[in-house]
C-alpha cells in the first residue's frame, strides 16, 4: 500500500518529510480542468473509477477516459448518450459500446481476469430491459458471470416459478421491476441467497417514474432484498459483482 | 318514484305547486342540529346511510342513530372507538359492535335478506386483521356471504397458491396487504373474478402508513384490479357486497 | 386442469417424472429473447394476455403479437403510440386501431361471445375523452356492451342528474374525471351498483398530473366507489368486463 | 392617516425632524417581551390583531390581550386550548369563548357595529362542524351575520340542492369540507357569489391529514372557488367578512 | 325559475306529467358528440360557460363555441395555445384574442354591461406577467374594471409601500407571485378588502413549479387572504369580478 | 425436495392422484386462527419464518411461536414492544431478548451452527444504536459473525478513516446513518466488499423520519451501496447474513 | 438618508407635504410597463438589482438592463438561455457573457472596487460545473475573490483531504453537490469558516432533480454548514459575497 | 500538525511505521462503548463537539459530557428533554441550562473569549421564540453578541421597518419564521449583511411542520439569503458564530 510505502521510504533516509507531504496525494488523483480522476479507486475498490456520462459533455467523458487509460487503467461508463456515443466511437474506436444498456467499455490492462460465480438477472416485464442490461453488461465488466431472464412479473406466477432451480443456483439474484415493483418480494421467498431489487421508471400515472416501484422493494414482506436507487442498473450490477468476486475469491 | 308521484299528485290537482316544492326534500333529509341523515340513501342506493363515527362526539354517534331508526332504517357504524362503543352500548343494548372491526350494527327492519354469493377476503399477514374483519363485517351486514383466508403473502408464495381453487369460486375477492402490497397483483393474475385491493397502514419507515402499499396496488400489473382507500375495509365490503348482489338478483 | 392430468398420467405410467418435471410449464409461457408471453392467461383470468406498448420497441409488440397468434390468442395492446401504430398497420393490416383510444385489437380465435350487460362510461369534461374511449374498447373487446356520457362534470350539477335512469340501468359505472376528480362522489350517491372511478392527468398547477383526482377519489365520500390508477382507461374497462361477465354468465 | 398628519406638523414647524422620526413608529407596535403587538390593524385592516393561541404559553396570551385592552382594542384568539381556555377564563371573566370553535372573544371598545350581509356557511359532513364553527364564530365577531347548514355532503346530492334559495340570498358562502372535498365544487356550480372552500383534516388514509381536499378544492372545475388553508376557519370567516362588510358599507 | 314554471304547467293541466319530465333538462344542456355545454350556467352564474382550451383539440373548441354562440351567448376560452389561437383567428374573426393571456373572446350577446368596481392586480416579478394578464382579461370579459401594478417584490419593499394608497381604493386585490409567494402576506396588512393570492410557475429548483407559492399564501399570516390555483390567473380574475359585481349591485 | 419425492411417489403407485393433491401444501403452511405460518421457509431461504411482532397482539405473537416451535423450528422476533416483550418473558422463560434491538429469540432446533465470517456494523451517531444492534442481533441469530463501531460520523472523517483495515478486513459492511445520512458513501469509497446502507429516522425537520437519509444512500456517489427501509436494522442483519454464509459455505 | 433630507425639506418650508408625498418614491423604482427596476437596491444592499432572466422575454432583459445602465447601475443577469444570450451580445456588445455559468455582466459605473478575500469553490462531480461557474462569477462580480477545486466527492474521500489547507486557508467555502450531497458534511468538519451547500440537479431516480442533496445538506452533522436553494449558484455567491466583504472592510 | 510530526519522528528514526501507523487516530477520538467523541473538533472548527441530546438515553448524554470535560473541553447540548434536563441537573449542578432554548452549557476551559460582533435575530412570531432562544444562546456560547427583535411579521410591514437601523448595524442578521415564511424576503432587501433564515415548525395545515416555510426561505426573492433546517436554531446561531468571528478576529 502507497502509504506505508510512503513512511517506510521516509523512515529509510530516503524521502524527506516535506517531500514525502507533497507526494502523497500525486499518485490517487489525476487532475484535469473540469474532474479530479481518482486513480487510487481501483487498489482501493477493485475496480477503477466509472464515469457517469450523463449530464457531461463527450469532451470531458473522452478526457476523463484518456485520463484513466494513461494510466493504465481500463474504462467503464454509463448512461451514455447517442451523441456522446458516436463522440466516443470516434475517439475509441476499440472500445466496445452497448447500444441496449448505454455503456462504454475500454480495456488497458493487459491481465484479464477469468469470470467467476453467477450472477442472474430476473426482470418482471420487456420494457425492464434497458436497466437489466446495464446490470448485465456492468457484472460481466467486473468479472462475473452473469444472465438474464425476461418477462417473468407476477400477473403470471408460473412464470417465476418454473425458473426456481435456476434462481437457486445463482449466487446472487438481481429482480428489476418497474410498475408495482412486486416481483423480488416473490423472488425474495424462493432463494436462500441475496436479492438486489432495482425499481424501473416503467409504469404510469402515479408509478411516479419509478418510486412506486421503489416504495415497494423498500417494504418487501421478504427479508432478504436490499434496493438500489431507480433505473440504477449499473449499481445493482456493481453490488452483486462485489460479491460475487467476495465468495468466489481463491 | 317520489318525484314523478309527487308530478302526478299535481297534476291530479290534488297538490298545490307552493306545497309541492316545500315538501319535496321532507322524506328526504332527517335534520339534526349537527347532521343531515339521507334518508333516501336506501332507496337510492340499496343500503342506508352508514356512520362514520370517527371525527364526531359520542353524542353525535347516537343522534344520527336514533334518526335512522326512528323511520325504520337499520343503522350501520364504522371507526367506532372504544369510548364511542361503551357509550353505544348503554344507548343500544340491543345492537351488535365487533371490536376488531370496530362496527355497530342495529338491525330496525323487520324483512331480513338472505345472504347471498361470496366475498373472499384475502390477508397478507396478521396485522392485517383488522381492516380485513371491517370488510368482512360489512359485507355481511350488506347482505352477501363472506369468508376469510388469513396471512397468505408473496413472500412463501405456495400459502396463496394452495387456496386457487377457493379463490376462483368466489364472485369477488378482497385482498387486504400492508407493507408491499404484492399479494393483489398475484391474486389478480390467478382468477377471473374482480379483485379489490385494499392497502393497510401496517408497515414501518418507507412504508408511510400505507402509502407504499397503495401506490403498489394501483401500478398492479395484474389488470383486474381496482383500490380503495388505506385502511379502508368497509369501502371494500361495501363495493364488494353492491357487484354480489347484482350478480345474485332474482 | 393440465396440472391434475399430468399428476393422473404419472399416476397412469405414461409419463416419467422427470418428463413432468420438464413439460409442466410449457404450454405456459412462450419465450422470446425479449419477453416471456404468459399463454395461460385466457385460462386463468378469461382473456388473453394484454400488451401494454408504452416503453417497448415496434418490433417487441410485434413479436408479441405473433406469438400469441401463433398460439390461436387473439391480441389486444394499448397505449400504441403513433408511430407503434403505424409500424403495427403494417404488420397486421387486418387489425383493427381506434386513434383516440390508441389502441391495437387483433382477433384469431374463431368462436366470437355476445356481447351482454352494460358498462356505463362517464367523464367529466371534454378532455377525459381518450381515457374514456380506451375504457370503452377496453369492455367491448372483452365481450361486455358498453356506453358513454360525455361532458357532465359537476359544476352543471343538472348535467348529470337527467341521466339518472340511465345510469341506475347499468351494471357498472365508470366515471372519469381529472382536475377536482369530483364527478365519482356524486355518482356514487345517484345509483345501486358498483362505481369504478378513473382519475385523469387533465388539469393544471396543484393537479399534479392526476394525483388531485386520485385523492378525491380515494377518500370519496360514497362508499360504493374503487379506484384505478390515473388515466387507467384500460383498467377500468378490463375490471368493469369482469364484473359484467360475472352478472351475466349463464 | 397618522402618516400625513406628522408631515403636516413638521410643516407646521410644531415638530422637529428628530421628534418626529422617533415618534413615527410608537403609536403602531405595541412592545412585550415576547410580542410586538400591532396597533395599527385595526386602522389599516378594519380589524385588531387576532391571537393565535397555538403554540403560546396562556401568559404570553394573557399579556397580548392585556397590551390590546390597554389601548381600547378589542381581542380576538383562536386555537385556544383547553387549558389556555381554562387560564383566560380566570384571566378574563367577562370574555366570552365557545369550546367548539376553540375561541376566545373579549370587547373594550364601546361603539358596536350593526352586523351587515349574510355569510352562509356549508358543512360536507359532521365532522367539519368545529372547522365551520370557527367560521361561523369570526365572521359574526367581525361584523357579518353568519348562518350554517350542516352535513350535505354530494353523496345525497338532494340535501344540498334543496337549500339553492338560501345559498343564492347570501352574499358569500362559505363551503367546509374533509375527505373528497367534492362540495365547493357543487356549490361554485349553483350560485353566482363569491364562494371560499375550507378544506378539514376530516378523513382517513389518502385523505391526509386534509390535503386530499384541499387539492380537490384547488382544482375545483367551478371558476368562482377561492380557497384557505386546512382547517382554516378563521381565515375563511375573515375573508368572508371582509368582502361583506365592503358589499354593506354605505 | 323554470322548475317552478313546470310545475305550475303541470297544474294547469297543460302539460302531461311524462312530458313534464321529458322537457325538464332539455333547454339547461347543448350535447355535442364530446362536450355537454351548460347552456344555464350564465342564469345560475351570471356568466356563460367557460372553456379551458388546454387539452382539447381545436375543432372541440371550436365547436363549443358554436353552440354557445347558437344560443346567443358570449363564450370566452382561457390557456389557448398558439395553434388553437391560429384555427380559431381563421374560424372567428371577429373574435379577440391576446396571446400574452392565451384567450379568446368573442360577444354574441347584444346588451353590454358597463363596468363596475375596481380589482387590482398586482404582481411580484416581471415573469409573473401572462398570469397577470389572464386574471386582468377575465376580470374585465365578466364586467369589472381592473388595472396592473408590475414587479414590486418585497425583495424592495418600497415598491409596493408606495401604492399603498391605490391598493385601499380598490374593491379587491389579486396579487400574483412566484418563487417565495411572499407578497400577498405583504399586501394582506395593508388594506382592509379582500385579497386574492395567485401563485405562479416562476422559479427553479424548490420552488417546485408553483407549490412553494402555493403554500406560502395558504400559510400567509394576513388573515384576509385566499388562495387559488397555481397559475389560475383565470380562476383569480373570475372570483374576483363575483365580488366587484356583488358589491356594485343596484 | 417434497415436489419431486410426491411426483414419484404418484409414479410408484404409493400415492392416489387425489390424496397427492391434498397432502401437496400441508407440510408447508402452520394455520391458525390469525396466521398461516410458513413451515418451508427454512427449507427454502435457509432460516425460519421471522415474526414482525409489531401490530400484533401478545396473545398472536405468542400463538406462532408457539406453532413453529411445535414443529421444531427456531423462533426469532423483531419489533417487540415493552408489553409484548413482558407477556413473551412469562410466555418463554429460555428465551433471550434485546431490549435494546427490540428482539425476541428462542431455540428449538439442536444443532447449532458455528458462526462464519464477519459483518462489520458501523453507526454514525449514538442514536443509531438501536437500529444497529437490531442488525447485529439478526446477523448473529443467523449464523455470522458481527461486530459493532459506534459513532464515526463524517462531520470528524479521521473517526472512520483510522478503522479502514477493520472495514477491509469484513466480508460485509452494514452503515446505519441518520440526518444527512453521509456515512454509506464514504465507507463505499474505502472498501471493495459490499456495503448496506440503513436509513434510520434519527433527525429533525426536514429529515423527515429517516426520507432524508434514504434518499442520500440511494444516490450514494459509491457504486457499491445496497440500501434497506429506514430503521430495517432486521433486515440489513438478514441480508449480510445471506451473503456471508454464501462465502463461507464448504 | 433620502428620508431624511425630505422630512427636512418640509420641515424648511422648502417642500409641501403633498409634493413630499409624491416625491418619496420617485428616485427609488424606474417605472417601465413589464418592471419596476428597484433603484435603491445598491443603496440598500451594496449591489444592484440583479436579473433573473428566466421566464422573461429578450426584450424584457433589455429594457430592465438599458433602465440600470440609464441611472449609471452596473447590471448582472443570470439564467440566461442561449436565445436571450445572442440577442444581448447584439444589444450591449460591450458587456461581457459566461456561457457555461449562464451569467450576463456589464459594468457601467467608473469606480471599480478591488476584490477582497477568498470564495472557496468546491465541486463534487464534474457535472455540479456550470452551478459552480455561476457561483464563481457572482462572487467575482461582486466583489470578492474566488476559486475553484474541481470533482473530489466523498467516494474518493483522499481528494478533498488533500486540499484541506487550501480549505482552511478561504474565508468561506462554497460546497456544490448532486447526487447523494454528502459532500458539504465532510467540509463542515474540516473547517472553521462558514460553509454554504449548493444542492444541484445532477442525478437521476431518486435524486429527483436535487431534492435528495437538499435535504442532505439541510441535515447535514456538521453544524457549520447553510444550505440554498437546488441549482442556485448565484445565491451561493451573493451570499458568499456578502460575507467576504464585511469581513474585509475597512 | 500533528500528522507532520509524526511523519518527522518516524524521518528520525524515533518512531517505527507500525507505531506511527497504531498512533495516528488515538488523540483525535474519545472511544466510549455508545460513542466517539471527536476530541479534534475544537482544533479543526474552532468549538468542541457538540451534544444532539435527543434520541439518547439521560446516561449516554453524560457519558459524552464526561468524557468532553475529562479532556478538559467545554460542552454544549442541545434539544435537552424534560427529563434528560433533570438528570442533567443533578450530575453536573455548576453547569447551566435554558429550558426554553433547550440547552445545556458547561464550561471546563478556563479562559474565556471576548465576545465579539452581533448577531441579530427577528422572529416573525412570537411561537418562534424557543428556535429563536436556541440560536442566540448557541451564538453567545460560541463566542458572539447576540440580541433579539421578537414578533415583527410581515402582516404588519411597519413593525419591521422601525428596526432598519438595528438590522443594519449587525454583523449577520437570522430571521426565524413558520407559517408563511415571508419574514426573510423582506430583511433580505433591507440590509447587505449576510441573512440566515431559519424555519419553524409553527404553524397548522399546509405548515406541513415548517415545510412551507422552508420552501418560501429557500425561494427567497432576495439573493443573500441562506437557509439552515427546520427548526435548526442551533445551526443557524453556530453559522452565525462563525462568520462573527472571522469578521472580527484579529
Amino acid at each position: 500500500m502507497p502509504f506505508t510505502d510512503l513512511l517506510q521510504a521516509v523512515r529509510d533516509g530516503t524521502l524527506s518529510v516535506e517531500e514525502a507531504a507533497r507526494q502523497l496525494p500525486d499518485p490517487a488523483a489525476g487532475d484535469l480542468a473540469y474532474a479530479t480522476v481518482d486513480l487510487q479507486r481501483q487498489a482501493r475498490c477493485g475496480f477503477p473509477e466509472v464515469v457517469l456520462a450523463e449530464g457531461k459533455t463527450a469532451e470531458w467523458v473522452e478526457g476523463v477516459v484518456r485520463k484513466l487509460a494513461a494510466h493504465g487503467q481500463d474504462c467503464f461508463a454509463t448512461r451514455v448518450s447517442d451523441s456522446q456515443a458516436a463522440h466516443l466511437a470516434t475517439a475509441f474506436p476499440a472500445a466496445s459500446q452497448d447500444r441496449l444498456a448505454r455503456t462504454f467499455w475500454m480495456t488497458v490492462a493487459t491481465d484479464r481476469v477469468t469470470p467467476v460465480g453467477m450472477v442472474q438477472i430476473v426482470t418482471a416485464g420487456t420494457g425492464d430491459l434497458p436497466v437489466a442490461q446495464e446490470a448485465l453488461v456492468t457484472a460481466r465488466v467486473m468479472g462475473a458471470n452473469a444472465e438474464m431472464i425476461v418477462d417473468v412479473g407476477v400477473a403470471g406466477i408460473h412464470r417465476i416459478l418454473r425458473h426456481r432451480d435456476t434462481l437457486n443456483a445463482a449466487d446472487v439474484v438481481l429482480v428489476v421491476a418497474g410498475m408495482d415493483g412486486a416481483l423480488p418480494s416473490v423472488v425474495g421467498g424462493l432463494v436462500d441467497c441475496p436479492v438486489i431489487a432495482v425499481p424501473t421508471s416503467i409504469g404510469y400515472g402515479a408509478a411516479f417514474g419509478g418510486v412506486a416501484a421503489l416504495l415497494t422493494m423498500l417494504n418487501s414482506c421478504s427479508a432478504g432484498v436490499a434496493v438500489v436507487n431507480i433505473d440504477a442498473g449499473f449499481k445493482a450490477g456493481y453490488v452483486a459483482a462485489r460479491m460475487v468476486r467476495r465468495m468466489h475469491r481463491a
